[in-house]
């Protein structure tokens, strides 16, 4: 109690103050407005191109940029607050990394891509980047909710964002894989996500947390929203940063439809393997993920509907067969039910 | 006990994945991308009709689209939870009805209006119109809340999606009645609506789940979640398929007015006819839908702002009235009070 | 009691009432469609200036207004929730206020600015204004919560609309402040904040409710979803209003930076400054607000990225010092921890 209050009273306030000052500093030596942000740029721009304001890219994106920043901080935040114990504290945590984990990746992507005349250049489509990135680090933060200081959940987004934007790097431009429209970043987001999914998933203390069954219910109803929105606004975290027009407008329409298809898929999958025929939050939980992860990469492609609704399908019961059958420790029938 | 496992374990996945297997089928055969949607043929128009990217139905729509899928699963999904009874259920079977009604009422409503050249061709119009079916079911969901298995939910949602779509055909197009910007389909909704009110107003397990007055608490809080993003986002509801520029605009400010005028009247009201003096929480919850659908059909009419506030005034007082009288049954001193 | 229940009986449903009848007529005497949401007017208007149903102002705001709309009905509803004892009113109440507010807000503001040929024309932007000028009602609300009965708050509303809008006629017409995008309304907006927050924050009964600490961990769960949507939408509330184009874009990501510093610097002052080194919920919520209220006047300017992050990080500072500091009789220690 002593120790974790003087981590908490010194060690935090030093570090996120310092961490602050030097982000503030580097965003002075390097970060700019871009050509859309910046007064006489944008209006020398509009002359030469003769475009108009609404022309900017502001105006194609900032909706989808807001259902983004829901996810982030609603989605994820409230995703995690089904572990009773950790309720406040997920909410807390999520918004203090997911806001430095948002700076330090404009940084760090800027660094990587984007990067010319020695500046950073910055507007709406990096902000979507950023907080994409942050995203990632908040998977992982689901795997390590009630194990860590907050200390050491920023020293995790510090190194998380950094690694996130290498791997970015080495995939888009040193393999050169194609990135139309920004997709690579989800693939890579599902691939941490893949990585850490299992880690998140089993969690000794779950079953401990459980035991106070008077206000489990209500956690789980603040799950749901997290959930939920998750689910709803995920055609706009795959089409966020696609190509304008008709790959914006089929990538919101391919994740519809795969997010629909898998949630059928898990509902049926969830109570066909759980032994009194309920349904599992955390099942429900994996439906909200699954269908959208799993058109990521590929959801501005001519997928055609039905092709999206088999990956979303496919997606959700592998999702809730991986969940009941690699998570070998968990025991499922004492799991809580519905 | 072991029955409802038996149907849950056994009978709910085959019907899913069943269904699931025929929608799929059914969109491999007949469901295509609109020329709005498809690579090619987007690119064809473009330089046909001279159009942008800006010129995509998607930068119309996007927005309101998902205003309407936030009601559907958000508005919806959380009115219900003061039932303590069924909170979660209520937000997970939203949840698994919505996300089938969705994907049925794409065949449905494209068998009806937008099948050409034998295909069913989908955007985001398609994807509105499938959410405002959606949202005819889960008012029936309403009334039956408690009463119904998984299953048989499915099964309503089958039918009434159906339903919709001859009920939309009969209107539309044998009738011939106007349907500018698909308020029609509102009305339709709004028709519903009117049917099934008294039903979600009558409901003899309330006050038996009443009882355990300590979480009724937080159950009110999430019904007002619930409610309020209904309420706030009815403009978006009514203008989300009318024609493009005065036509949306002019819907979102009438609905605007009507809906805080209604609001008026419903706190009016309410607190009038409680013996206490006492809001009542059905009572801001009809707040939440009268006004929005008195201006359903008419809202991108020239109502002027006035027309539109004496509409959403008279809905309100209509509607507390309707559930004062109507409803006898209920016993309206003994309902909780605030 | 008895008095309470005749007060919420008789004088609420006949003042809600009367209001509503007034402000009806004085809508029908005053005010009317703009030429963008006029029919006739719109289309002589796209003839006239050769502009398209995409020129239409709704496209440019209705996502930001959405965005603040929320901020205004869920934001500040909830914010106040962590109250345990006004729970549901606060956000019953909050409903109740900026319903009629925004009604009120739209005749006073057409009065003092956009009234030409005796009538008040009235669009999306008007009715983001109304709504900004709800927020300040409801700022002052926070202050007085607990304290008062819904026909006082309703008068409260009435009156302080109205010095909102001769004040704002003051600043803007009579001083001649340049309010580029309306950013002007949102300083007055913050001074208004500024003038009620030590009130808002010193409140002798929070202990009392505190008492009760089993039902306090979901309280802080919605209080959080007020002030996280307050946090991420401040770039709508700034931006709603500003010029199309760079204008927009630039307002938003100088608030998006400013809020993501404050955050940081407030978890860092508040944790420090905290006996125990924990959080304090009420200090997160200032986070939610000192960020974006910082750069409120300032935001649509060229201030640089860093810029925007140097004001958010000192008006977090400033926000918990000040909190700390100021309100003397606020016993810190005897506080909820977490």
């Amino acid at each position: 109690m002593g120790k974790h209050s003087t981590n908490m009273r010194v060690k935090l306030p030093i570090f996120c103050l310092l961490l602050e000052a030097i982000t503030i500093l580097l965003f002075a030596i390097f970060v700019r407005y871009n050509d859309e942000t910046d007064a006489s740029e944008w209006h020398d721009r509009m002359k030469k191109h003769n475009e108009s304001n609404a022309d900017n890219d502001f105006y194609f994106r900032y909706a989808s940029f807001q259902d983004v920043h829901t996810m982030i901080f609603i989605g994820f935040g409230f995703l995690m607050t089904f572990l009773k114990c950790y309720g406040f504290s997920s909410v807390a945590f999520n918004f203090l990394i997911a806001a430095f984990g948002l700076q330090w990746s404009t940084l760090i992507q800027g660094f990587f891509h984007g990067f010319h005349d020695g500046k950073i250049h910055i507007g709406i489509e990096s902000m979507i980047n950023a907080d994409f990135c942050t995203g990632a680090v908040l998977i992982s933060f689901g795997a390590v909710l009630g194990k860590t200081s907050p200390v050491q959940l920023i020293v995790m987004t510090l190194f998380e964002v950094t690694l996130f934007g290498i791997n970015e790097f080495i995939i888009l431009s040193i393999l050169g894989a194609k990135d139309a429209g920004g997709s690579m970043t989800i693939h890579t987001f599902g691939a941490y996500f893949g990585l850490v999914v299992s880690r998140v998933l089993y969690r000794p203390q779950l079953e401990k947390s459980r035991a106070r069954e008077g206000s489990i219910y209500h956690s789980d109803l603040f799950a749901m929203i997290g959930t939920i929105y998750l689910w709803m606004f995920w055609p706009s975290f795959n089409s966020a940063v696609t190509a304008h027009g008709d790959d914006q407008h089929r990538t919101v329409l391919n994740t519809y439809y795969s997010l629909a298809a898998c949630t059928l898929a898990t509902f049926a999958l969830s109570s066909m393997l759980n032994g009194e025929g309920k349904l599992d939050m955390v099942h429900i939980q994996n439906a909200a993920l699954a269908g959208g992860v799993a058109v990521g990469t590929s959801a501005e492609m001519m997928l055609t509907p039905f092709g999206a609704m088999i990956a979303g399908c496919l997606a959700g019961i592998i999702s809730v067969l991986g969940y009941k059958f690699l998570t070998v420790c968990y025991c499922f029938n004492d799991s809580p039910q519905y």
